[in-house]
């Protein structure tokens, strides 16, 4: 066990060591929403596949502008249109693909159309106005979205407008988490004396499955050596990685430690960070094996600091996502700085005066959750730091 | 038809029609993740349950301080410790309950264990010292989540410490979307001349399954009257929520606006927002109808900018969420500024010598969604603003 290890260089240990998936799955573009993108997918067409009309309107020559035009065609989006006739407008629709020998489009609010069907235009017309020109948005041949990609609504959105209907995605991570600790109960059931519920298995599971994991829960494993191991053997059968809660400190009660150290390898630090502290990182078989402290917020703070970003880059995910930290101005008063540990406060974003300020939570102890259900977010402060109402701090938002 | 309608205005228009669903499911407490709790969950214990202790260590009567003390018991976590022996210290590891008679527990590190077995305490200690006293974190009777909040991992974690294991959350959302058109045609197929993919098929349902609604999808409905009508009865019958995008505009080929009229009512506006502008919300018979511009890129912002929240109130989230709004810099120019409308950028947040920035996408027109894929906001603009670089804009994050 070192002395504290400050959380940047914990963060470069854990980065050396997250190698991205390598099998794919095909999936229908729908099932693709979260899932990471295997491949490059470049555009097979151009978008817009023709010059079409940005307005309602008429489609003209430039050459025969002057006197009041007769319509020779209505052009509504999706139809193929016959080439402008001489000495004649079109009428056209927003998305209507423009006619051969049109050179412009004239909005039909600066259009007047005559008794006798003529239209005339007022104003100046440039060439190519109104005019969205094939490819102008999308290339053939372009990177549309790259590998890597979290794909999100917009991107499925933007591959169907390419005529994409299935993709190459990484496969899903496979996780596995069991819980250790003979003083856990279900939610659910009767809490004997000495016993408390057990809370990391509801805050765990579902931040891994909103990462888009494939999670495998081993339940609660009992307080002993033999127990653990077997847990972790049957884990490293078919997971990725392995994350538990709790039984990585020095306490004499915690098998998990010896029962890593026997069945593969491990790694302890001390993490300069508050709350957090105890962090194991090792081996069994081809996992990884995570070893979160087991108090909750603890917990729950450590995976947004350390282990989000691993599962990240372990699912293949392109950019290595530095934490989003974005200055904003604290509403609140924090004095009992931490000397030796950077200290991430639990807070939320509130609206003062028009002007977005962080509220804290006021019970800032790593007892309960409360203060992670009820934050949107944590301030980092560095050893030392206290913080003044109006001073700008070092917000990162849990996204 | 209206002149521009301001975009504050329409939200509280919006905002005047939102009705919460009333029904509510009961759920396994896993199964309420995103899910919006449909009442105050209220604690029915003390949390921690009993005092217990913060450290790994020895808990001690103050009164019995002076000499080393022999070690009477051990106390792990989860047994229930016998009352402390007069005379003696006992072995306590953290979250271990406190026995009665010792109030401090002194930590391991300032304590020597000598070869008689007994321990020796340097420093003061405290009355209370290192003990986390019953329900100083959760009380017995307070509202642990409250009523209309969206679950979080956390609040799951929260709840699961408090014993609960089951939820009642408000029921999923019916939504029901469908696309009109004849120029659109479905990924995968050929697209033959004339056409485009159908691509607001693929933005629109996943953001709606992100926030929990349960979508049914009726396709693309043919461009006629009779068909759109017909969609519109068939969602009526099943759905709370029908979205649909096109055919809302003044443009003759607009079937939606008058089906939506035949078989209920219909409201239409020119929104003062870009891209966007046309919108549409009516009834058909019990169901909303909401009306989006058929231009992705359009579709899409007025989606963020109106739709999302409607959805949220309609779910029976409390807190009517304000849209978040971040002051940034902006580390690009924008001079083609919209003298009528108010205008959203699509932008990325960006880190430029350790600051965050935001990034614009080079092509702000609203022709693909290449932008919306790239961005993680938007930056509102207020008609006529213009940016230059380092200026302080209004970046809303798409959350």
């Amino acid at each position: 066990m070192q002395s504290f290890l400050d959380v940047n260089a914990m963060r470069a240990w854990l980065d050396a060591r997250a190698t991205a998936l390598a099998e794919r799955d095909a999936v229908q573009l729908l099932a693709g929403l979260g899932r990471i993108l295997a491949e490059d997918v470049v555009s097979t067409l151009n978008v817009p596949p023709h010059d079409n009309s940005a307005m309602d309107g008429y489609a003209i020559s430039l050459a025969e502008l002057g006197q009041p035009l007769p319509i020779s065609q209505r052009i509504p989006a999706g139809v193929v249109p016959k080439p402008l006739a001489q000495g004649t407008v079109a009428r056209i629709f927003t998305g209507a693909p423009i006619p051969v020998g049109a050179d412009a489009v004239v909005m039909q609010e600066v259009c007047t159309v005559g008794e006798d069907g003529r239209v005339a235009i007022e104003g100046e017309v440039k060439e190519g106005q109104n005019i969205r020109r094939a490819g102008s948005d999308i290339a053939t041949g372009a990177v549309v979205v790259p590998a890597g990609k979290r794909l999100t609504p917009a991107d499925l959105g933007l591959l169907a407008s390419i005529g994409v209907a299935e993709v190459s995605v990484v496969r899903p991570l496979r996780v596995a988490v069991f819980f250790t600790g003979d003083e856990l109960t279900e939610p659910g059931e009767t809490l004997a004396e000495g016993k408390i519920y057990n809370s990391n298995r509801y805050w765990l599971t579902p931040l891994l499955l909103e990462l888009g994991c494939e999670v495998t829960d081993l339940g609660i494993v009992p307080d002993s050596l033999e127990a653990t191991r077997e847990a972790l053997t049957d884990a490293a059968d078919f997971a990725d990685v392995i994350v538990t809660c709790g039984g990585v400190s020095v306490g004499e009660e915690d098998h998990v430690k010896a029962a890593v150290e026997a069945v593969g390898e491990l790694h302890l630090w001390k993490i300069a960070i508050k709350p957090g502290k105890p962090f194991a990182f090792g081996r069994v078989g081809a996992a990884d094996f995570v070893g979160l402290p087991g108090n909750p917020v603890s917990g729950y703070v450590t995976f947004h600091v350390f282990v989000r970003r691993f599962i990240e880059q372990r699912q293949g995910l392109a950019e290595v996502r530095e934490p989003t930290v974005i200055k904003l101005k604290a509403a609140f008063e924090w004095s009992r700085a931490d000397s030796k540990r950077e200290e991430y406060l639990r807070v939320k974003r509130a609206v003062e005066n028009g002007e977005t300020v962080l509220a804290r939570f006021a019970n800032q102890n790593s007892g309960v959750l409360s203060s992670c259900a009820w934050a949107d977010g944590l301030v980092r402060l560095a050893p030392g730091q206290t913080v003044a109402p109006g001073d700008w701090v070092d917000y990162l938002p849990f996204e």
